[in-house]
């Protein structure tokens, strides 16, 4: 983990409590760059799209942007024509107060689908909003867009680019059980750094391709997913631009952040009471570790039985045998926190040893497939009742 | 549901107990037809196939056999050489005694993954269940082949048959939370009807594939998936084939023999306490509608939010929306239990109505896309607890 309370220069926050859900705390954060930011996004690939999510899908296309609002308690998802007005206003009314133009404010949403911005509440939530500009901590703006999360999200990085460095910090709110149907995810990145466009936007997608994307399944997004980042220039740096080593050092740190962001996600799960990792070595290709990846992390049975300290490798076995990748079970060694469990495909008996080994909060399921050289890791978390409970009683 | 109690002519039970899991119940069972039946069945697609599947898939290519030796408890699936020479003595042992070629005899397993069959307990216990044979009735099949099953599935039909009828019986054992990960479907379909060999098979293939396959994932099978159906012919009618009246009126009764006990399987999905049919209407075509019926079927927010009586029909969207169908979302309507939730896309507020009309153990999920004219029902269960707990001790 990186330190936590490093924030790029020149980023302002707010947040204010609209009682969007439910009255008593906050749930309407603002973050203002304090001059015109180079922007981009990554957003769901789900086909039902919340009013947020196109709204700010367009307007990244500019590259340009100065502010985010953002709300928790409701996602303003399958709301009509009403939702994409409500989200036009969420920005306009702020941009208005700051002189700024529409254009240049995003704005994001989660929570409950299908019911429409209480916007009566909101409207002068947005005021008080803007009154407050510079009055919170980031750490109040990663508190306020929490929904089922039992914790805010916060990472700090840092890029050396040339003899200075520039500072990258991200907060995200978490994605319910992450894998196989994820709740929304939102993480929001703000850097200091001097950066083109293009060249932002390439490692945005870089760094959420090998972390955000590695804890869920592709396609399998929540209608409000969102990725934002900001770069304001406030570093004085020499403008990083595409192929250079400034980039690398960026991209690589922009990487370590979202990754440790994705991390948290992970640990945060509903219901969660470990993290797990699945890796997997020696597939035909990267492509099919992948996917054997996410469907060992996705098998609620693996799930259950990594919760209940039970080395059950044969639900691994069987994950393997129906995710649609190349496999010669006679062939597959499986790891489980360093107890070889399984061999050639068949048990090697240390079923008391592994279970006790899987009695810890960090999992490790290594599966080497002794067919090629690709390799793939995907994050995830155990099942158990507590998720059935969240989820069941979520809107009650 | 049918009258359990019709058995057809000719089949005779044995069951015993041989401790395989832990001792204290029958868990080993014989179905043998009194003399030479046809045979067909349908096995899992899972890539990691279990011994006795592997031996069934090339001994129903004769379409010819006797009997049908099956054991809960150990699934003898990732098992190596040992768990094929195991699978082969469990055909053998009981054919020799009864003066069979072994290829007579069908085998299969179900329950644990990766663990060798303990030969020693079931050799003397395969003796006395040829000892037994005609001592048992279907039920205590019904009941051996059990594992997390909380009571044993029968279901009888008839077929009129020129002027006769024959009997149609099937028996099953559950599928753990059947979608979107199957444990162990195990069915077993006795017929006194006579029939072609390619006429049963293809009767077997188009009843599974609108009722099993309808509660499952295709490609998303256990390693053990089986229905297997023998015709001994002792209803002396006219042989039926494939095209005519008879196979159509043999058909539709095979039909809704498997369709019901579908329906027992959902009913008993593991800590399941409804049964949910997802019906999609007017999507772009069948195949279509299957898709995104299978995709809100699996959904856990989904299952979560109607075992919590919760009309959260934005997850219905979201899962809608990541299925890969073609979609408007401003067309549709969404229907829980007769209460229109959502039209054209949009909450239509009787959300305490419809919360209040989820609170029933049947849940009818009715999705009209407003596109096409594809249609699809899957049938699912919601999610609890009590799946968490069985499947994190079921070793235990």
């Amino acid at each position: 983990m990186k330190e936590t309370q490093t924030v790029p220069n020149g980023f302002l926050f707010s947040t204010v409590e609209a009682a969007i859900k439910k009255p008593g705390r906050k749930d309407l954060a603002l973050i203002l760059a304090d001059r015109s930011a180079v922007v981009a996004g990554v957003f769901t690939t789900n086909k039902v799209k919340a009013a947020p999510v196109r709204l700010c899908m367009k307007r990244v296309r500019s590259g340009k942007g100065r502010g985010i609002v953002v709300n928790s308690g409701n996602a303003n998802a399958c709301t009509g024509r009403q939702g994409a007005e409500d989200a036009l206003e969420m920005a306009e009314r702020p941009s208005s107060l700051l002189g700024l133009r529409p254009e240049e404010m995003l704005v994001c949403s989660t929570g409950v689908i299908g019911t429409p911005l209480p916007m009566q509440r909101i409207r002068p939530a947005l005021d008080a909003l803007v009154g407050g500009i510079g009055s919170s901590a980031i750490q109040d703006v990663a508190a306020a867009i929490m929904t089922t999360d039992t914790f805010p999200k916060i990472v700090a990085g840092k890029a050396k680019i040339g003899k200075g460095e520039v500072v990258i910090t991200g907060i995200c709110k978490g994605a319910g059980m992450i894998a196989p149907r994820m709740a929304t995810m939102l993480g929001f990145i703000m850097t200091d750094a001097a950066i083109e466009r293009k060249a932002l936007s390439a490692a945005l997608k870089h760094a959420v391709r090998a972390s955000f994307n590695r804890i869920t399944i592709d396609g399998d997004m929540s209608t409000n997913d969102t990725v934002l980042i900001m770069a304001n220039g406030a570093a004085g740096n020499p403008l990083i631009t595409a192929g250079t080593k400034a980039y690398r050092s960026f991209s690589d740190a922009l990487f370590e952040v979202t990754y440790d962001l994705a991390r948290l996600v992970v640990k945060d799960g509903e219901g969660a009471t470990k993290t797990v990792e699945i890796d997997i070595r020696n597939a035909a290709t990267d492509g099919q570790a992948e996917k054997g990846a996410f469907a060992v992390a996705n098998s609620l049975l693996v799930k259950t039985a990594i919760y209940g300290n039970d080395a059950n490798w044969g639900r691994i076995m069987s994950a393997l045998g129906y995710s649609g990748i190349s496999l010669d079970q006679d062939k597959v060694d499986i790891t489980l926190n360093g107890v070889m469990i399984a061999r050639r495909g068949l048990g090697t008996g240390r079923d008391s040893e592994a279970n006790a080994a899987l009695n810890r909060e960090e999992v490790s399921v290594v599966i080497d497939l002794h067919l090629g050289k690709g390799k793939a890791k995907v994050l995830t978390c155990d099942l158990t009742e507590s998720y059935i409970k969240i989820n069941a009683e979520y809107r009650t």
